[in-house]
């Protein structure tokens, strides 16, 4: 029997991001079906009572809910392919560490940035780079935060960078003064797996969409 | 060679209360170091440069950080035992589904119970009891979360029951009559497995703890 694959998500979504990458690198074919916020969609609602959120997969009819979760369940189900989780368990939860550090800050720190203003705003500028400092500390002389290979952090982290072009324009800064290690990991996961290039919004096109929610 | 497992604790925390009872299930000998707030001792200050915080598990000398993630590789690692988490993906998926909203919701809403007055605490209860219902829904008529045996969610959830007396008393409000199930669950834990009862604190206890950070 074929796969029911299908992925209810939002494309400028950083969670939804991280399932589009996780499913590319293992090569599942799968529907995407586009949420409306303003009216979501009976299997939303029914696949995901509790938080309402996407992205949801939903797999052979069973629903799977918060991306990370998401993105350790592609990894277990198609096993042939390589894996995005280390098999050592110290190095698998030292993965899990940093996937819920990104998970616990750059979100709402990002949101502070690029929807607020004055003194908060600064702040949250100032704790951006000091996680992403942390993160660039993490990733040390390795290509990728998986060492030779894209790994279950570097899936979780590589969404958000399609909104630094946000955070920097709205925020008036530079990442890459400040990491320019993290910025060049950036780009290399993007020019060498196809995956992410393919996944990833033009950060242009997520401004635009800020701007319009902002408008709102 | 012998295995050298050390916990960094704070005896009040739910968080470490979740390492004891996964380390006491898998029949692990550990030593406890109880950590002071006011000084953090050199061993967690290295051993979780990011957060700072309790419980770190030390494993040979490497630590694990975040409560969760500790019972997973706990889990994991010592394989002989039970497991915590189903083998199954998708069931997989489930518990770690709850945890996750076990830790988004009650420690943040507990405090602001405990801690609070006034419309805020008012609201805090409202959402408390909506979250418990929530996870009545999802224990249905098993004895435990995890099925006929205790699994990853009850561990997860236990030690917050040692703080409903707290929140209770300061709340002015009854889990038992909204909640009837799921303190019937606590209760069973209590009874039936001894990691638990020899885990958990006297809720009095707690409750002094509580009043006493109050005053300070």
């Amino acid at each position: 029997m074929k796969d029911e694959v299908i992925l209810l998500d939002c494309w400028a979504s950083s969670y939804g991001m991280r399932v589009k990458i996780a499913l590319a690198e293992k090569g599942v074919e799968y529907e995407c079906r586009e949420e409306n916020f303003q009216e979501k969609s009976p299997l939303l609602l029914q696949s995901n009572p509790i938080h309402r959120t996407i992205p949801v997969l939903v797999h052979n009819g069973k629903p799977i809910c918060e991306s990370l979760i998401i993105i350790s369940y592609i990894d277990e189900v198609w096993h042939d392919k390589s894996s995005l989780l280390p098999s050592n368990p110290h190095q698998k939860s030292q993965a899990l560490f940093w996937a819920d550090y990104i998970d616990k800050k750059i979100y709402s720190i990002g949101t502070r940035i690029w929807r607020g203003k004055g003194e908060d705003q600064e702040i949250a500028k100032k704790e951006l780079i000091e996680v992403l400092k942390n993160l660039e500390g993490e990733l040390g002389n390795k290509p990728y935060f998986g060492g030779e290979n894209v790994g279950f952090v570097d899936v979780a982290l590589v969404p958000f960078t399609s909104w630094f072009y946000t955070y920097e324009t709205r925020g008036s800064f530079s990442i890459e003064v400040e990491c320019p290690k993290l910025v060049a990991w950036a780009k290399r996961c993007i020019s060498e797996r196809e995956s992410i290039a393919k996944t990833l919004p033009h950060p242009h096109k997520i401004y635009q969409y800020a701007l319009d929610l902002l408008r709102k």
